[in-house]
């Protein structure tokens, strides 16, 4: 078994889906980091089985808009001192701006410049987005 | 400070140059594992200041040649019942087979179909390979 401790002080992204891990690693570009980070993927867990982790030795800036379009079921563990100082549970945001980005190439979107990328929430289970001006549906792509 | 505990069974990569433990992961492929993997990037370490290190709860095939071109520096710890029961060193191999790819478009890995790409060891130091070739110079690049 492979056992990861506290971190100090920072942030720890637990619960995330197996396989979404990686991609919100991705996301937050944490390769390019100079501070500790730790991807944990398929770490064993008690509820679900199986998990991804993300633990961040820094205090960096989280966009939790984008956390809930990515992977609703996360839940965000602020940590100070070696301790859990707040515990933020996400949800899919109603309605996002500048997060993902309409590939329809009628969309106004694509073809005028300067227009700011709207979409908002259809499905919540199935995690769906749609273009708030030509309504093609999406979900979370890197 | 963030700990990492051990595996009971698989691989551990340690002494990662920090930046390459997640070219390493990308080049085994490890965000599609089904078991349990870690990557610890900037993790404090005694002796280089940082480390990355990757722990694969598996035992997967592993090209130490491979290795040896990305970061020669790292050693290959393979882990039964939480033991380590073989450490292997890496160093940069003499030559490698169809691990790089000649990027020289008059090249004739580029312009003949199936020809095997071949590179020798340069600068040991530089970690740079040449094309048997056509002596193009190159470094490892995912």
């Amino acid at each position: 078994m492979l056992y990861i401790d506290s971190i100090s002080k920072g942030i720890v992204i637990d619960h995330i889906t197996p396989g979404l891990g990686f991609r919100i690693f991705e996301y937050l570009k944490l390769d390019k980091s100079d501070f500790t980070v730790a991807l944990i993927i398929n770490a064993p867990s008690k509820k679900e089985g199986r998990k991804d982790v993300l633990k961040i030795e820094n205090n960096i800036d989280l966009d939790l808009r984008v956390l809930g379009v990515i992977d609703p079921t996360v839940t965000v563990n602020i940590i100070r001192d070696e301790k859990i100082v707040e515990k933020i549970k996400i949800s899919p945001p109603e309605s996002v701006e500048d997060v993902m980005k309409c590939k329809n190439p009628r969309c106004v979107t694509s073809t005028e410049k300067g227009v700011i990328q709207k979409f908002s929430l259809l499905d919540k289970e199935e995690l769906s987005y749609k273009c708030d001006y030509c309504d093609n549906i999406y979900n979370w792509e890197v």
